[in-house]
C-alpha cells in the first residue's frame, strides 16, 4: 500500500508538507498542493485521517448541533459554518435533533462523547447543566451561536434589543395596543432567544408607558403555521391589536395571512413586524429586524479556527449588530384602526 | 484510562455487547445499553471511534454531497436521511457546496478520497465521469439523490412524469398559451431534473397538439427571486400566456409576485403549477405536484443500510411517486384572458 513517504519520495518534498498539502492546511503554495495531489492520485495514495487523528489527535473535524436544519436561520448557520471550515479542510459533522427530545439525549450522551471531533458548535439550544458537564469533559473549543450561556464562547445577536427595536418602531408610531408573538421559553427545545425576545418586548411597553397585556402575547411557535394560528387568534380579539410584533419572519408571514384570511389590510388596519430578515422578508415588503445568520456561521467557524491554532484560547462572547429595516408592513397607527 | 475491558467487567458482560450498547447498534435492549452507558460514564470510559474505525475498517460516517443546504429540498432531504442515519449510529458528514465550483472540486478531489466514510449520498447533482471514477475507486456504496444516473444507486421521481401531470393538468383546463419557468440545463451544478422536467413540458405539449413556443421557455434559477424575474417578463409578453408551469414551488411562488405586481389576478387572469409542496405551498393555496424530500432522504439512508449490512448488495433505482395536488391557483381557460 502506498505510503505519504512514497508520496514525499515521488515529489521530493518532506512527509509534513506532503501531509499539510493533502489536507488543505495553509503554508502551502496552490503549486505545491497540486503536485502533491497529482503525485498522490498516480501512485494511488489515500490518506487515512483516522489513522492521521490518532497520531496527531486531531481529527479535522468539527461538530455541529443543530435543532432544525430545515430552518432557515439554522441552514444558513450550517451554511456559513461549513463553508469557512472546509476553506481551512475541515469537514463538518451533522447533528441535526429535529426537534426529537431522544436525538438531543443521544447527541450528547454518546455521538458527542465519541470524540471524532476537534471542536462542537452547538446552535441555538440552552445546554442544560448535565450537557454543559459532558461539554467541558470533552476538552475541545465549544462555540454556541445564537443563544447567551454565561462563561462559554457564543455568537449572537443581541436579542433582548432586536426585540426592543421592534416594539420601538411600532411605539414610535403611535401604536399603544401592540402584540407579541414568540415561542415556548422552556420545554426540550429550550431556545434562548425567545426568552430574551419576550423580555425586550416587555421592557419596551414599560419604557413607553404602555400597559402590558397577557391577552396580546401568543406562541408562534416560530413557524410560518404557528404564525398563523397566532395571528388568527389577536386579529379575532374584540379589542384587537393595531400592532403585531412577532419574533421571527416566519412567523410574521403567518400573521400577513391571518390578516389577509380576516379581511384586514397591512399596514392599513394592522402593522406587522418581524425579526431576521429571511430570504422571502423582501418578497412581503416585510418590515423586520435583520440579521446576518450567514455571519454568525462564518465568525463561530473563524472562532474554532483561532480556539484550535492556539492553546491559549479563551472563550470569547461575540455579539453581532442588528438592523431595523423599514419595508411596507408598518405604518403610523391612524387612531380608528382596531376599534 | 478506563478501557472498554474495564466497562465490560463492571456489567459482567462481553466486550462486544459493550461496544454494541456504546455505538448504539441493534441487537441490544434499552436496559442493557442503559446499565452500559451508566458504567461507562461512572468509570470515565470514551470510547475511541477512530481506533474502532481502523480495526473494523467502518467509521460508521457517511458523507452527504449538498449543492445548497438552505434551499428547502435539500435540507429536507439531509433532514430525513441525518434521521434514519442517526437512529442506527451512523453520524453524517455534510459537504455542503454553497454552490461553489472550487468547493465541488474540493470535496470530489480531496475531501471524500480520505475514506472517513462508509457510504457517500450525492444530492441532485449529475457527477462527471472523472468525478463518478472516484466515487467507484472509494469502494463505497453511493446512493444519488434527486437524479438520474443509469447504473447507479438512485432515489428520486419520475422527474418527465412530473412535469407532464403539471402541463396535462393546464392543458386538460383548456389553456393553449403554457409557459415552463426551470432552470439551466447545463453549468457547474449540472442536476438533472431541469432537464428531465422540461423534456417532460415540452412532450405533453406535443402530445395535446399545442404549438411549442420558445418564447415561453424562461431560467427561474430554481429560486423565488428568479421566478419573479422570469414571471414578470413572461406576463409582460404582448401575447401573454394564460398559465405558467414553474418547475418548482420557490419559482412558483415567485410568480405569484410577479402576476400580484403587475395587477393580474390568480387563477382568473393566469393560472400557476409548480412542482414539490413546498412548505409554503399550503400558504399560498398554490396547486403544485408534490414529492416528499423527506422520504427521499430517508429511502436513500435505508439504502445505505442495507448496502452496509451485506456484500451481495446491488445498486437500485428507487422511483417515488408524486401526486397532483389541485388548489387555487389554477382554473379552467375562459376564452379571454391574455388576450
Amino acid at each position: 500500500m502506498t505510503g505519504i513517504k512514497d508520496v514525499a519520495r515521488e515529489v521530493e518534498m518532506s512527509t509534513a508538507t506532503v501531509s499539510r498539502a493533502l489536507r488543505g492546511l495553509p503554508g502551502v503554495t496552490d503549486e505545491t498542493r497540486q503536485r502533491v495531489m497529482e503525485a498522490a492520485r498516480r501512485l494511488g495514495y489515500v490518506p487515512s485521517p483516522s489513522a492521521a487523528g490518532l497520531a496527531s489527535g486531531q481529527t479535522r473535524t468539527v461538530a455541529v448541533v443543530v435543532p432544525f436544519v430545515t430552518r432557515w436561520f439554522f441552514a444558513t448557520v450550517v451554511h456559513g459554518a461549513e463553508q469557512v471550515l472546509r476553506e481551512h479542510g475541515y469537514d463538518l459533522l451533522l447533528y441535526n435533533l429535529g426537534g426529537d427530545p431522544d436525538a438531543r439525549h443521544r447527541v450528547f450522551e454518546t455521538s458527542l462523547l465519541t470524540k471524532r471531533v476537534d471542536a462542537v458548535l452547538v446552535l441555538s439550544l440552552t445546554p442544560t447543566e448535565d450537557e454543559l458537564t459532558r461539554l467541558s469533559a470533552l476538552g475541545r473549543p465549544v462555540i454556541i451561536v445564537g443563544a447567551d450561556i454565561p462563561g462559554w464562547a457564543t455568537v449572537r445577536i443581541d436579542d433582548v434589543e432586536a426585540a426592543a427595536a421592534a416594539t420601538r418602531h411600532l411605539a414610535d408610531l403611535g401604536h399603544r395596543r401592540i402584540a407579541y408573538i414568540g415561542g415556548a421559553t422552556e420545554g426540550v427545545l429550550d431556545f434562548t432567544a425567545p426568552t430574551a425576545r419576550l423580555a425586550g418586548y416587555r421592557r419596551t411597553l414599560a419604557d413607553h408607558g404602555l400597559p402590558h397585556d397577557p391577552a396580546l402575547e401568543e406562541d408562534g411557535e416560530f413557524t410560518v403555521a404557528g404564525g398563523l394560528r397566532a395571528g388568527r387568534a389577536l386579529l379575532s380579539l374584540p379589542d384587537r391589536p393595531t400592532a403585531v410584533f412577532a419574533a421571527s419572519d416566519e412567523m410574521a408571514i403567518g400573521v400577513l395571512r391571518a390578516a389577509h384570511q380576516l379581511g384586514l389590510e397591512v399596514p392599513e388596519d394592522v402593522s406587522v413586524i418581524g425579526i431576521d430578515d429571511h430570504e422571502m422578508a423582501g418578497y412581503f415588503d416585510l418590515t423586520t429586524v435583520a440579521q446576518s445568520a450567514d455571519e454568525q456561521g462564518r465568525v463561530a467557524a473563524r472562532q474554532v479556527l483561532c480556539a484550535l491554532d492556539t492553546s491559549e484560547w479563551k472563550p470569547e462572547q461575540v455579539i453581532l449588530p442588528t438592523e431595523l429595516l423599514v419595508r411596507r408592513t408598518t405604518a403610523p397607527y391612524v387612531g380608528t384602526a382596531g376599534r
